[in-house]
């Protein structure tokens, strides 16, 4: 693909500084772009390697405009416009459509829709157009899936669950397994519930390789519009996930409990069942959440690494944190009574 | 399926109060419910939504029976209760017998269990009757599975591993994989050492998604009848699980740990190695267990949440909690001594 | 596979004391060891089992070749010496070489690659000599694997990574998926940034079950040669892993870090993004790193476990160090003003 910087421009916007009839090939960092390449300066720690690049043009923020004679081009979110960019010089790969000899199919599919060697798609399903289901993946009966999809190979939707549009899962994605659900009998022996709701999943969402969303008890587990997944992430039964939120890699959210719109949780952190995150709350790496929280801001919940000996010293004493609260507090009123007396 | 409360009762037991001729079409929450469905009470804090709902009947504990004039089945322990009714509505479905045209099979097999598409089963196994494979299972040689179990899509098991009767895989599932065990030599590079022990797997067993238990490195490594495990877990090897234990979502045990009966482990939590958690234990979310457990209860590690303000305010200080410490003692020494001198 | 102890020191080392003509079949514990077995004590605090034990003979150091009459085998690592000897008798399992009717493979493979039924290999890629393809592997377009390599069933690598030689992939592992990246657009919604990367993998390398390496966003991320890496594990984008790191199950990377040589990852432990962790580093379990770490030695963070009636005493404390710390700074100066009137 070769794109000039002014078609760049006149399709995705931003202020061009230079020769619009540069032809741009490719996106890449300051450090490694050349020549055809665009590359993008989204963080002014990095303005040093704007010296050094040989980029054909980069994309900067106003403040750094001046800071390069490189052909530029200047917009407010260099990293936006990198993103788009970006997805210009680098559409999703599609195989063709059609469906391989190999996949054992039982539902009629659109003719745009490619379903990979070896896929197995069940009875009643509903595919949207141009949708792709990649080698090995096992669609169950009556799922829907909306269009302009892309499932990577081996991803595994049971029965009854619904993708909405543009969805792109990653391989070893589980969507709609069995909550986790027990009743416990007179012998402390666990009796399974069965688990009846479906897995809802809205446009434009993506989900990690390897992560695990599952289907609710009665009703169902929902994940709203725009939301992002990243690898090896737990979804319990009945959460419900909302509008463009976004979860890094080994979290997970227990049973019934509620993200807000626009949530951000970071990597192995986790929210405890039947409660609710509000909108555009963060939580931290490493931190489990466990009473609902409705104020937005930042929560964290994790000790700082420390060296082992020093840790060995120190965080013993937390067992023993009450107990010094009140020799605090006594030292105080001891203090405080000779004050009386010394009066 | 339709079910008359009269055969509810006459079945699962319970005291029915109301027209036995009702009949009972699915389970519901109360909310939800509607004619046909019957819905439970299982915990006194949902009390109001028994005033709204529509259910045809409700399953309700014997302090609870006044509450509402609808028809209703008392029971000492309701969700019990509603899990065997929800069984009885919603057996698990399983595909008919037979092997699909486009799986490798090159065992024997009753005729039957059911073997999906492309699914692959290696030579000399044993699987018991009415047993379902599911579709792009991976069965390695000589793996021996009990009867009417159930393997989810994708499921895989090497070879030589046992499961027992009635299991539940779900997809993504790896039973056998090596385990993790490598000795050093001289320029500090890892020695793969073999793993020649098995996963021996008990009856009554549900394994969740993508949750991985690794063969043995010399013994076996074994989990117990009844034992529940979630999505994304890491069972070491030689780790022995005992009956009716149950862990949640993102949680593992190290290598040659034991859990003991009906051990519960909450999520994200982990079991180092080499260490014995005892019968009845409770191990909360997000704790690490570092010592031999041997007394009941819950144990717990882990910080609460705070606004990342508070974070950064109060944390820093555990770092130097044994110089706090420090200084009360050398505080309560002084005060002492002026006491004393003051005395 | 009969092998005698002459031969055995013959080819591994280490001195003989006893007959030369023993014959051993297999390695065994101690505990578990019987007639031709060979067993090892590699942890002093073991050595009552070296009396009990019925092994043909035994590994063991030279502080402990005195504790037992049998026929013995004396080296300065009996653990390495037990891995190397394992490794004789139990050579890793390959299927023969030819490629499966059900296997769908669109390259060009040397003769002596095995493919497993219902693997499916792209266009474009090159697999090295010898090198096992599982049943249900997934191989994209333009992947390289060195010879020797053994991908068990349902490993997927996404278009392009490269593996080296001697690799040990398990099952559900996936190699290359996207890394997680998004930009923001002006109404919070998350603009996916194409990953455009590879994920590069060096010599010796093991991956365990269902862990996932991510594919850069730009450049690569790269794993080193013979780095070990344990089930359900997360490295994402542009993630470097130096040579004979190794990480224990449900760790995680997050994007653009580096993990020194050496560097040993415990089970749980997570390193944020963007930073360095030095060479030879432990990271002890469930800690999480949130800063670059050069000097070598053990790093921890992690509470210890408590009852929770304890844990509920004693942790809330920490919400309040700073107060705390406050209180005692304050009584250590009203004492020493105390001090300084009485002077």
């Amino acid at each position: 693909m070769q794109i000039t910087l002014g078609a760049l421009v006149e399709r995705l916007g931003g202020e061009l500084i230079g020769d619009p009839s540069i032809v741009i090939r490719q996106i890449a960092t300051l450090e490694k772009a050349g020549e055809g390449d665009l590359a993008f300066l989204a963080n002014p720690k990095y303005r040093a390697a704007l010296d050094g690049t040989t980029a054909s043009a980069v994309i900067v923020d106003p403040k750094s405009a001046g800071l390069t004679e490189r052909a530029r081009i200047v917009t407010r979110d260099p990293y936006l416009y990198f993103a788009r960019a970006a997805q210009w010089f680098n559409p999703l790969r599609r195989p063709p459509a059609g469906i391989h000899a190999s996949a054992v199919v039982a539902s009629a599919l659109p003719e745009s829709v490619s379903v990979g060697p070896n896929a197995v798609i069940g009875e009643g399903c509903e595919i949207g157009e141009n949708t792709v289901i990649g080698p090995g993946c096992h669609v169950g009966d009556g799922v829907r899936i909306g269009p302009d999809g892309l499932l990577h190979a081996g991803v595994t939707i049971y029965a009854d669950c619904v993708v909405g549009a543009r969805a792109i899962l990653h391989s070893g994605a589980v969507i709609g397994a069995d909550g986790f659900g027990f009743a416990r009998d007179s012998d402390k022996r666990w009796v399974k519930i069965p688990q009846i709701g479906r897995v809802v999943i809205g446009d434009d969402v993506e989900v990690g390789a390897n992560t695990t969303i599952d289907r609710g008890a009665l009703d169902d587990t929902v994940i709203g519009n725009g939301v992002k997944l990243d690898n090896l992430i737990q979804i319990a039964h009945n959460v419900h996930v909302d509008d463009d939120a976004i979860m890094a890699g080994l979290s997970g959210i227990a049973g019934s409990s509620r993200l807000g719109k626009r949530v951000m949780v970071a990597g192995q952190a986790g929210i405890s069942g039947h409660l609710s995150v509000g909108d555009d709350i963060v939580v931290s790496a490493g931190t489990i959440i466990t009473k609902t929280l409705d104020k937005p801001g930042v929560y964290t919940a994790m000790l700082p690494q420390m060296t082992h000996a020093d840790w060995v010293k120190n965080v013993s004493h937390v067992r023993r944190l009450d107990g010094l609260a009140d020799r605090v507090r006594e030292l105080e009123k001891l203090l405080a009574e000779k004050n009386k007396e010394n009066s």
